[in-house]
């Protein structure tokens, strides 16, 4: 181990700081804005388009530049589509007396792939969270409001998750919605279908009790 | 609960399928082809750049297709530099008689950022792994081979990683390499610094009682 042991200064290895070329510590750190992306992620990442080829490589960078291409938000509901009002909003086969609240497009879509609910949609954009600095203002919900006020919307089914900023969300939504005379409701929480009573949480458990229904 | 009971139909909902807009679909697609990123990762990754600027997704679309601009392979160890040789090989500063064998690019960094190791290197780009259908012929051997008869290189150290891809890796070079006159080490496993031999797994204790060193 000679080549150790002749050397044992710490720097001056090579007359360079160890880092990556540039343009791979710049996509590192582009990569690592992603959500739950660390900067071993983000690291693997670079080092996997790396091998791929220059045409792999720009079908990637294409795809995002042209995310947004066409794109636009609904104006009455918030969804994401080529038009506005959105395919849902001006489907003359839903029943626009029921809008359901959501935090994100992507729950409107879960809600959609159920093919049960046919009413229409409110994209709220989050939910309220003081820690993150959202309050409601930075939601779609004065929209909401003017909604239930100026057309016929006669239940308002409320189905941001049971999360701590869900909660809060779903009870500001119920002070402001209240006196505008709608129908409001919350969707259930309990056990989740297929699952083992032994195995849910309390917090699961507390829900499924307190939203028991009666047996008739 | 009308709006549910009142329709039990699972199809013609709309009259359109429940699919994300074409340029949503297509960025997920290539999200997830990046490693250890699934569906929902993908759908994660595009939900977060939809919330951005046009600016902000225009830097990570840039970022990726200019990684590979100006980054070459050396030409001699196989690193990634914007110059071949690459700054490692073309060091006076290097003891040019040691070379170690690492599987990746990013395995240089590591030992780089040691600040220990004065010697050249030699990147194999993966290690052989039949189930993978990668032999010996698809990785940089023969290069190293080479390189051995070619120059003064007198020991070959070979730091692929401790797993079955990588000693069977270590083997095969052992068998290439014995032949060509050089010295031949791998580097040690054991227990990593900090840890505790009752948290030790198996097979790293057998491999740290096999490379027990002699106390004098």
């Amino acid at each position: 181990m000679l080549v150790f042991g002749h050397y044992r200064a710490k720097s001056g290895n090579s007359g360079r700081e160890m880092e990556y070329p540039k343009s791979i510590q710049r996509l590192m750190l582009e990569f690592s804005k992603l959500p739950g992306v660390g900067k071993r992620s983000a690291e693997r990442f670079v080092f996997h388009l790396l091998k791929l080829s220059n045409d792999e490589i720009r079908s990637l960078a294409d795809a995002i530049s042209g995310l947004k291409s066409g794109i636009i938000n609904c104006e009455i509901c918030g969804n994401l589509d080529l038009r506005s009002p959105c395919y849902i909003c001006s489907s003359d086969k839903r029943d626009c007396r029921t809008v359901c609240v959501v935090e994100d497009v992507r729950d409107l879509y879960a809600m959609e792939k159920t093919g049960q609910y046919r009413g229409l949609y409110h994209i709220l954009g989050g939910v309220i969270s003081p820690l993150d600095g959202i309050g409601p203002e930075d939601l779609r919900i004065r929209e909401l409001v003017d909604r239930t006020k100026n057309s016929q919307v006669g239940e308002v089914i409320i189905a941001t998750s049971p999360s701590l900023s869900g909660d809060a969300t779903a009870l500001y939504l119920q002070k402001v919605l209240k006196p505008q005379g709608v129908a409001l409701s919350r969707i259930a929480f309990g056990l989740p279908v297929g699952s083992e009573v032994q195995n849910a949480d309390e917090n699961t458990l507390i829900r499924a009790m307190e939203g028991r229904r009666k047996l008739e």
